[in-house]
């Protein structure tokens, strides 16, 4: 398999749905933020060679210091390429720009990850670069645990779609970089949005696979997931990096 | 609205995915186990008159005294009914014990809550039998905060439904018990089966609306689970009860 990668992760966003004005990717878990966490852990995937962060103007300098401090705490300086580039309005946009940065590395493989994603597993993302470089598209997926509702704009229930079928889709999502680009051609020419990147090749009709993820994956959106993250991180951020 | 509901809460589950070779509702969390958690705060609901309790075999008498105590504990002995009833292979079968046993109080109004749900929203609740008594059907449930794939047997994703109209579906779910009984009669006739009762009221063809619930109101799956539900009940379990 190809034994280069980049990394988009979109920290355009600004919304909360917790008190505090910040973005939530700039909260602080034990004296760190979500977002240095996140890329903390992302260097640790030995196959990492650019990291390109899509930011919006105000945060874009803190979000340069945040990450050019994680290659440099990762003794990879020089090795890891940074590129901090313009947040869109979308998600979309930020991920597309993100994408013509990583052209200048000509890595083979993307890997796109949410910068409120700091619990993400390591053996799971492995595998998804593998399938990726094999069959195009694979991303980090949970069975629902819950049953699902299709619900009207009534609030009244449509339908339920069988539980076996449905997976609630996690980050890091992994693409042959050729893959996603061209997806996201046929999402520029057709007008498509989307609130994740394997739609984007689903759209393009790429074939995506889910490779199981896990439950600790949560994207942190309330004030509860700050506590377990908190606990996890504790948990796992003094293992031995897999990288060199 | 009707003044008078009954609660069944299904317990014969025995399955957990955490290492524990008890069934999950029987774990203990703070020296009380899940189910005795549940039963406490569904008894912080005024209008409960009835609890009903489909539990297997073995732990039978376990559940009746620890639903027994928690009436008792509650000071509300000779005012709710009790009754543990046979608990069936699938969940339907226990729940349809347990409406067989609610008629004997003559509620109008059903609650079926999991027994492994103790940190529920008492004012989602209340405004749940609101529903129930005026449409006949409400269930808790939350937007889906992740992107939600239809995947097809081979691990690859079929599509994306619009997240928008995607809800998680929790419990408690509220019914008129003349709506979830003749449900409950269509699925026997049809051979229905369903994860969740509101899955059965749908299929009848009646309308289930959806009342917003919270994210606190996890069903408890994994470890994590177990250690949030705890810090939750400390939080909550020393507030005043809500009944007189």
């Amino acid at each position: 398999m190809p034994r280069s990668a980049g990394v988009i992760i979109p920290s355009a966003g600004r919304g909360s749905r917790m008190d505090s004005g910040l973005p939530k990717q700039l909260m602080l878990i034990g004296g760190t933020t979500i977002l240095g966490h996140t890329i903390a852990r992302i260097l640790q995937i030995p196959q990492v060679r650019h990291l390109v962060i899509p930011a919006s103007g105000p945060i874009r300098d803190q979000v340069r210091d945040i990450a050019a401090g994680c290659i440099a705490a990762a003794g990879l300086t020089g090795e890891v390429l940074l590129d901090v580039v313009a947040g869109g309005k979308e998600r979309m946009d930020s991920v597309g720009n993100g994408l013509q940065a990583l052209q200048k590395s000509g890595v083979a493989l993307v890997i796109v990850h949410d910068a409120v994603r700091p619990c993400f597993p390591m053996d799971a993302v492995a595998r998804a670069l593998e399938v990726a470089a094999s069959d195009g598209a694979a991303l980090l997926a949970m069975p629902a645990r819950d049953t699902v509702k299709m619900v009207d704009e009534e609030g009244v229930v449509e339908s339920t779609p069988d539980r076996r079928r449905i997976w609630l889709a996690q980050t890091p999502q992994v693409f042959r970089t050729d893959v996603l680009a061209r997806a996201y051609e046929v999402a520029l020419k057709n007008g498509f949005n989307a609130t994740d990147d394997a739609s984007v090749a689903e759209h393009a009709g790429f074939p995506v696979r889910v490779v199981g993820g896990s439950p600790d994956n949560i994207k942190i959106t309330y004030t509860a997931d700050l506590i377990f993250a908190g606990q996890w991180l504790d948990r796992h951020q003094n293992k031995t990096s897999s990288r060199g």
